[in-house]
């Protein structure tokens, strides 16, 4: 069996979010995991810890923060010093620790949007206010564009990078501008990177915080193996600060007892992964990277009405569904009428009812079905 | 191989915190996980989800809370809402999270002596203040015995029932003493529970909030199925509230995706244990009686100057040591003298350095090797 071939019954069988949310005669394609397995590597770290029941308290001080400065130095060129990186169960824990360790309630927090929804939820749930800033669509991607003015309480700047939903990989050049306006307007940056490593070919990956030390004393990065490994039900990330005087404003406004330690499952995996899941990996990306391509053509010639910016990293699809003129939101219509589970745009913002989240990562199989009904339901409603 | 015969190559080879923080000529008798393996049960969850690789973004709303109430139901009596409990990674994370929800910096916490060392951390990263209420021993067991006035800022009650590390299991009178305590100054109670199963002949498990429905609505129940069924690294822990208004509370203060969720494993490990796992349960529970006794009759035969009030519950044997007259901790005394690591009594509450709590979840020969260590630097010293 391929690394990417999976059959629905197989798929159906998983007992994932992606799989059971929706009615079994609905072919998902929502939340973000692969329909794939995970790499040898996890496999055989997994198997380890099964077969020699080893789950007394693990031995594993320092091998979650190892193993991430040496996946950025080795993949990004980036410097980091495991001493500044705190693992824990997720980014979303992440984004909440870091709004309620740098802000107050009644503070400004800048998000693009469309926006992964628990960002939203990690301003509007702590009593911050969210200050949106919409990203514009120039026709070839969607674009960051920076607000000239600002909130005189803003405090944060949550930024996705590369950005969920639309997939754009940021320049240097636009990084540097939001190095800059965080500077200018003495912002601390939580700088969400989950996607880094789902970068498609012309682009790359520049981690914020290696732009300058002075961006870098501002900016927490956030990053996880969850993504690119297909291993969230794991729940392990790391959460990196730029400079030492960050990190202890940090952990003087939040005891890390609170926040809790990953499993040894999940510490063990993201270790597999990330020292030595690469090939794996390779062959999971030339998959996506067809899948992407396919998809962009098929849209393109077969569903008229729908458009999207083809994505330079993610597998995530941000489909621009608003020239089918739909009389209701457009994940309902396709729910409905193709029987396919998209993520609903709305969800992503108050403004994108016009607009769905599609996960390609699937076997070209599965996607074309997924797409099949699609193109079907447009065509004959 | 027998749920309980592991040789000590065997044990040393486990990547785990107890056999690695001390030299190699060390024979650890500390943290609390054991020198066994898990349940048939636990070990047939863990590979299912290895062998279909099943680390997607997992399926289980209600699952832990299901099992967790069934689990009550079953072996206490107790009759739970799975609506009023929370899946969170661990026990140490519930108490702090508690601590902030229901008091402010400055506010007064009573805590029972000698204690956890995190419950004393709890309260101290806190900011909040630690109202040492210090158990008497009584020539018999460790008693009780409540403060007669309080602080005007007591605001709070963190109770380890069975208590840790003396292994007292409160009665019933006992127990409605501190409800009726709680009540009467109104306290919000913490009730660390992690040992609830582990009850030898004679006694049995009173769960605080089952005592009366007034009691209930300001307790918070935390327990966990890793100290007996010893899967503490794949970090599943479950926080009860006794009442809804309790619950509304909490999360007024405490946004719960800040605290995040348990792995997979986690939770299909505990579901796996607390449906599944008694058989092997009963099988490690006549093993830890059987070294109970015999470390009673040992210590009592053979270490003159070393006392401990047999535990009723739990497989921590609280020995007071002060009859040894050292001149060091008595921690410090068995792991230079005899090479066998206890916990130190120290870390338990600054009146305990003559003390030190010892492990008894090993196979009779590893625990009849680490009190032959400590016999022998006993005489020779």
């Amino acid at each position: 069996m391929s690394a990417t071939d999976f059959d629905i019954p197989t798929l159906r069988a998983r007992r994932t979010n992606k799989w059971h949310k929706f009615a079994p005669d609905v072919l998902p394609a929502w939340v973000a995991d692969m329909d794939f397995g995970v790499a040898p590597a996890i496999a055989a770290a997994m198997r380890r810890l099964t077969d020699n029941q080893e789950y007394g308290y693990a031995a594993r001080d320092g091998v979650l923060a190892g193993a991430f400065s040496r996946r950025m130095a080795s993949r990004f060129g980036w410097q980091t010093d495991p001493a500044h990186a705190i693992g824990l169960g997720d980014l979303v824990q992440a984004t909440f620790s870091s709004v309620m360790a740098f802000s107050e309630p009644g503070d400004g927090i800048l998000l693009q949007l469309p926006s992964y929804p628990p960002f939203m939820g990690a301003i509007a749930d702590t009593g911050r206010r969210l200050i949106p800033n919409a990203m514009r669509d120039d026709g070839q991607r969607w674009v960051l564009e920076l607000p000239a003015t600002v909130d005189p309480r803003l405090r944060m700047l949550i930024f996705c990078h590369p950005q969920n939903p639309t997939g754009r990989c940021y320049s240097r050049a636009e990084l540097e501008q939001v190095a800059a306006f965080a500077i200018r307007h003495d912002l601390v940056v939580v700088s969400d990177e989950i996607h880094a490593d789902i970068i498609y070919p012309g682009g790359g990956h520049i981690p914020l915080a290696s732009l300058s030390s002075e961006i870098a004393a501002r900016t927490i990065t956030i990053t996880s193996a969850t993504k690119s490994f297909n291993i969230p039900a794991l729940r392990c990330a790391v959460m990196h600060f730029g400079a030492p005087a960050l990190l202890q404003r940090f952990l003087a406004k939040m005891p890390t007892r609170l926040l809790g330690s990953p499993s040894v499952t999940g510490v063990d995996a993201t270790v597999a992964a990330w020292d030595d899941g690469q090939a794996w990996f390779e062959e999971i990306m030339a998959q996506l990277l067809a899948n992407r391509d396919w998809l962009a053509r098929t849209i393109a010639a077969e569903l008229p009405g729908v458009s999207f910016r083809v994505p330079e990293a993610t597998y995530l699809a941000w489909l621009d569904c608003r020239g089918l003129e739909l009389p209701c939101s457009a994940g309902q219509f396709f729910l409905d009428k193709a029987r396919v589970g998209l993520n609903f745009g709305e969800t992503f913002g108050p403004d994108y009812a016009g607009f769905a989240r599609l996960n390609f990562a699937s076997p070209p199989k599965v996607l074309a079905e997924v797409v099949g009904r699609m193109v079907d339901a447009v065509r004959t409603r």
